[in-house]
């Protein structure tokens, strides 16, 4: 396709019709409704009896993402992703999403229309339409900035402070493995590591992450105790689920998911990866010892993997600690901590 | 108050603390509860039957505002404004927002503090709650980006698409004041328009615009055909209800409500002010003759005032068309068109 067109070419009100027709139809049926794009705001009929849930999240350039390391696909994808992610934590089901686009001026239309292509079918297959946003002019930089509503099922939502002493603590699918991969975007494209069968897949675990919205749903119905969404890295996520819980934890780093092109293109890191890599949008959860089997197969069934990597204790004295167990003879406290976007 | 922190002093979690604790308590009992800030989402119960109203708006600095016109506090002020503007436009009672601050690290807190207890404040009086949000680095400029979700009365919303030849137009409140406060603002303090006694309630028109969620419940409560809100100045926004109606519009420019402050200070341009200025967050709607009285009683009972500038008439051939009528002799058909960020 030869369209070299760019946003200042067509204005704000060009550009939203082009972006509407490059989402899959059910997507954009909604903002097409009655009351979608075009009215000051959009109108929604959450089902009778159900709650609201509500979650933002933003990715800007220089800080969550670089035009060098990403297709603007991927970054349409992951620009929703990390929001289903917190809505999958919440065990809500996805609705709805309205989207801000902060631009400089002068992207390229086909540029858009991809990353509206990858947040669409990412959209999709959650079933989440889009109900409208908005457009603005940002001279600095790229940011887009999402905000979506999912529903509740039954009126229950997961939250991050039911984990008790002698839960399981569990995560879905594999973690490091997107740490892995921003670690391969940052060494030149001709470095060995970049070369591996396995580079690709690392760095779509981070370009192109896939939240765990029926897992959160499972989750919810087969009774977890405490979950949130992986996107600090383990050792900065788990002391959320404990400082809410008043709660601590052992976990055993024999038993983490960690993918074997993790273990293999970094065999000096992979540990730290896997505890301390953020990114990942697993779901992290606690169950007790009788909804583990059900939880297993539940989300076995949704086609999705969970691993026990530990257990909730009593908190000590000092409050919520992590006790790293490498095997009998060996363990470590920790410092749990986040990752903060303005101290380093 | 001497507290020269800075956002980049505290970090992250400590700023989400920190500004919760400038919000009035009713505006952030919502964020304390059960699960708010501190969850991966936030939970709402929207009123059984009622739909959810959902908008989004941000303010780019350099764009939307510049931090040597405004102060703290009625920044704070106009990113909530714009939002609940967008909700009185379709009749919906405001009920919680989700609100991104995009940061360079560099605010002092006091100044973030202002912001809120301005946002708050704003809250407060609309019955809004602040349901939690993200705090971003944004290494170029700041940025605010709010999601606010309103509440239908009976399932109903006033929309742009209703308005029929013989249905009068009408305003609440004065046009013109926001942008004549803005041409005050890009001069020098030391000028004698500035120094004017009403200077300062004009520049009060454009940083602190008051939102008019009342008016359009009261709006959609007596039967407004059509409404939407005046951000982009009369003749931008006039064609979007006569294009989503399919109707033109005749406008009689001396009855326009125009403040006595912007007509002295602006001998030459108050009516292009008026017909062009933009800002203003007062509501333009459309109402049948008989519905008028009704709506204006209603109107003054909820402390606001309307006037009728003009009358729907058939769409001409070519189009939604706006006729300007000064006096029986002159009358001027014009181009409509909005405000495009990006083509200018």
């Amino acid at each position: 396709m030869n369209d070299d067109r760019r946003v200042r070419d067509v204005g704000e009100f060009g550009l939203i019709a082009f972006l509407a027709g490059s989402l899959p139809e059910f997507v954009r049926e909604f903002a097409e409704g009655e009351t979608g794009i075009g009215d000051d705001a959009a109108v929604w009929q959450p089902a009778p009896g159900e709650k609201v849930v509500i979650t933002t999240d933003s990715l800007v350039e220089g800080v969550h993402f670089r035009l060098d390391w990403t297709d603007w696909y991927s970054l349409g994808h992951k620009t929703l992703a990390v929001n289903i992610s917190d809505l999958a934590a919440m065990g809500a089901a996805p609705k709805l999403a309205v989207i801000t686009l902060a631009l400089r001026g002068d992207e390229r239309l086909q540029d858009l229309e991809a990353f509206y292509q990858g947040l669409g079918d990412l959209a999709a297959r959650n079933g989440l339409k889009i109900a409208g946003g908005d457009i603005v002019r940002s001279p600095h930089g790229l940011a887009f900035h999402v905000t979506a509503l999912g529903e509740t099922k039954n009126g229950q939502v997961l939250k991050r402070s039911g984990a008790r002493p002698g839960d399981l603590i569990g995560v879905t699918g594999t973690i490091g493995a997107s740490a892995a991969g921003m670690r391969l975007l940052t060494r030149d494209p001709t470095d060995p590591l970049r070369q591996a069968a396995t580079a690709d897949l690392l760095i779509a675990a981070h370009l192109r992450p896939e939240p765990r919205a029926a897992l959160g749903a499972m989750l919810l119905e087969e009774g977890a105790s405490a979950t949130m969404d992986l996107s600090d890295g383990l050792l900065g996520d788990l002391p959320k689920i404990l400082e809410a819980s008043g709660a601590g934890a052992e976990i055993d780093t024999l038993r983490l998911p960690v993918a074997a092109a993790v273990r293999s293109l970094f065999p000096e890191e992979w540990l730290d990866l896997a505890l301390r890599g953020g990114e990942d949008y697993e779901l992290l959860f606690t169950a007790s010892e009788d909804a583990w089997p059900k939880i297993e197969r539940g989300v076995q069934s949704a086609g999705g993997t969970v691993t026990a990597i530990g257990r909730i204790v009593a908190a000590t004295a000092t409050g919520p600690a992590i006790q790293i167990v490498a095997d009998e003879r060996t363990s470590e406290f920790v410092r749990p901590g986040a990752f903060d976007h303005f101290q380093t």
